[in-house]
């Protein structure tokens, strides 16, 4: 197996990126906005430095390949995602584009192509955080974006989808009629490195794992509660409609509920990670007459996301009837759960016996790009890198020593399939 | 016993001061700031233009008494406030100012003042909306500001309440030494007309109450519940510290615990008026690493407020355990219960027998300038008015013949004092 010596260069694409894409706190690489824009033009530019060639898809994803790629051959596509969420990390997603690209490298420098042909491709738009929707950038080339889907709001500018990605140089028209973008006889393999998000492989220590399925779910951006705003002081609790006790009341009894059903041996994990009384209005002396909220629940089970979802309706119907307030809910949002591809994970499995690398199967909490693949047919797989302190937040801990490991076996796969 | 003729002026007045305060939703008088000065510069204007003395006190509150008003004698005072809480009714604190300046241009006209000189006291800063704390106008003239409290921030500029009110006017250093300004020998009596603003007196059918007692209370601003964020997929339940199911915990117990309370006859209303994740970093995909929230308890008892406090507390040091996260206080503040003077109560319920209007006697949930008064040792009683929808919303509704009544009774107190 060969060794991998790019360990230097790998540090030099993460640091050089999270410093234009630093916010004080974190790194910001908006969807579809100056962030993830600056992120692809860095990677442009240097994929050219290094002789390769860069496409831009019909949905502003970014393709690389080698000069000499033949583009009718099917190829083995690796992929992951160049947005962040607000005040982020600088692995999640970013990982797999670099890995991919350092593969990319690595056949160019010693003019070695795999047998099948290896293409790159970094996706605009995977983050719900900016539009309330995960895998846009995945989901315009595989025609999954409705017209309600392109509606949606930027978090911050309240401008919808389309716009922003029609600014970065999406086909719009193609995108909105749902045409399918990407040609699946071209694929062969999907192969997707990525940052584990959760703490398990640290706590095993472990650091790598291969992926045999991810977690989908079900979905509200917003949910919202409304009672009856009234004066703190003067109204007693018999006439209250207090839309924030509502609200704590479903929070909590969900949250029960999950208690039981893990203890049933389920798989889930559920969220409510945006609550807020309407700062329009509030006040510490004022009864909540509103209060918005999310809510996601996750499973490698739909049986699981439909019964879960069911409930937690069912007990918004009565605490409403309960406290006299009412729930009114946005779109329902869902990903399927996905089945990474056996023989794929196999392969994948095998690079890692040969570079005598301790691993084991880890399913996927959090969703993927690789979802769509899978979704689509496409074998795909997934090999999460050990990282500390979770995703979604500046503190990734991610070892590039451990990186370097997942490439050289991530190029090794590449290299048998 | 007089019969009042100036409904139509009270009406002109709430009118004109609704419009030119008005924001689109409610109205909006913002502590020391445009709206409230633009209330106190139409009432000034008024005042003037019915030959009334005004004055401004040290504190920027506005006084209104008869030219020949001999400021050396003890006077009865009429007062209540100027400002409203963001997208507020219009009757709240208004009522209580156009009631006290209607009884003075009944004398002014008829030239016959009352034998106890009338002063109408115009508060700014009674709403603990804009800056975190009530009473700022009237406790600034007994004192009661401290230095903290001359910090506190408002709720949109971040600017501090000290120099709010040195925009206005009022005497900074005077204020911050804790000089009393107002001269308690000065006044025999305090009266303050106010709707009721909760939904007793709709609901038993009568149009006046005098208040026998206010609720006090016991704050915090911002309590701040510290998790860990995490991405929502990647970590299990039994390894979250979700600081949004902390507080939602937190505020299903007190419910609780409230509910109990009542049962056994305990006099205390709870509310947590403002709750929110973090704008800049929440997300419907990330676990919420802190979640801020407000926190008030009222009642009549001291004993009360000091215990559910306590209980409060103990709550949050036992959810701190069991999930792992940690509750951080911001400063505790307090209102003290008022008891009114059992001798100008009697004289309010006198002239409600006199002018043959159903009445009963309703203590106030809310706390009142009047409060301050009282505490100071200034005979106070207050006179509520029936005012359905409750306050601090934009839909209060006092009928303006219920509000003439109330007048012609505080008129005919005065007149007997």
């Amino acid at each position: 197996m060969e060794t991998f010596d790019l360990a230097d260069l790998a540090q030099k694409l993460f640091d050089d990126i999270r410093t234009l894409s630093f916010d004080g706190v974190g790194v910001t690489r908006d969807s579809y906005g100056d962030g993830e824009s600056a992120t692809a033009n860095y990677l442009t530019r240097f994929a050219e430095s290094e002789g390769l060639r860069v496409e831009v898809d019909r949905a502003a994803n970014l393709i690389f390949s080698l000069p000499n790629d033949d583009a009718n051959l099917p190829a083995t596509w690796v992929g992951s995602h160049l947005d962040s969420v607000p005040q982020g990390g600088n692995f999640d997603g970013l990982a797999g584009i670099v890995a991919g690209l350092l593969c990319l490298v690595a056949q160019k420098r010693a003019d070695e192509a795999s047998s099948t042909p290896l293409r790159v491709i970094a996706f605009r738009g995977e983050e719900s955080a900016w539009f309330g929707k995960a895998y846009m950038g995945s989901g315009a080339v595989f025609g999954k974006l409705s017209p309600e889907d392109l509606e949606l709001k930027h978090r911050t500018t309240g401008k919808p989808l389309a716009s922003y990605m029609k600014t970065v140089g999406a086909d719009m028209d193609a995108i909105a009629s749902g045409e399918i973008l990407f040609d699946k006889t071209k694929a062969r393999a999907y192969l997707e490195l990525h940052i584990e998000q959760g703490p398990i492989m640290v706590a095993r220590k472990v650091p790598l794992a291969v992926v045999p399925g991810i977690r989908g779910n079900v979905r509200h951006n917003q949910i919202t509660c409304v009672g009856e705003a009234g004066h703190s002081g003067a109204v007693p609790r018999w006439l209250r409609h207090d839309a924030m006790v509502a609200v704590a009341e479903l929070i909590t009894r969900m949250d029960e509920h999950w208690s039981v059903l893990l203890e049933r041996g389920i798989d889930l994990v559920i969220t409510t990670g945006i609550v807020g009384t309407d700062p329009a209005e509030h006040s510490i002396s004022r009864i909540p007459g509103t209060v918005s909220f999310s809510f996601e629940a996750r499973s490698k089970s739909r049986e699981t996301l439909e019964g879960f979802y069911q409930l937690m309706r069912s007990e918004c119907t009565s605490i409403a009837r309960e406290r006299g307030v009412r729930f009114d809910f946005d779109r329902r949002l869902e990903s399927a759960p996905a089945t990474m591809d056996n023989a794929l994970c196999e392969a994948l499995v095998e690079s890692c016996k040969r570079a005598e690398v301790v691993f084991e199967t880890v399913p996927s909490g959090a969703g993927h790009d690789a979802s769509l693949f899978a979704n689509a047919g496409i074998p795909s797989s997934m090999l999460f890198i050990r990282n500390d302190n979770g995703s979604h937040n500046p503190h990734e801990a991610m070892d590039i020593g451990d990186f370097m490991v997942g490439v050289s076996v991530l190029a090794d796969t590449i290299k048998r399939l």
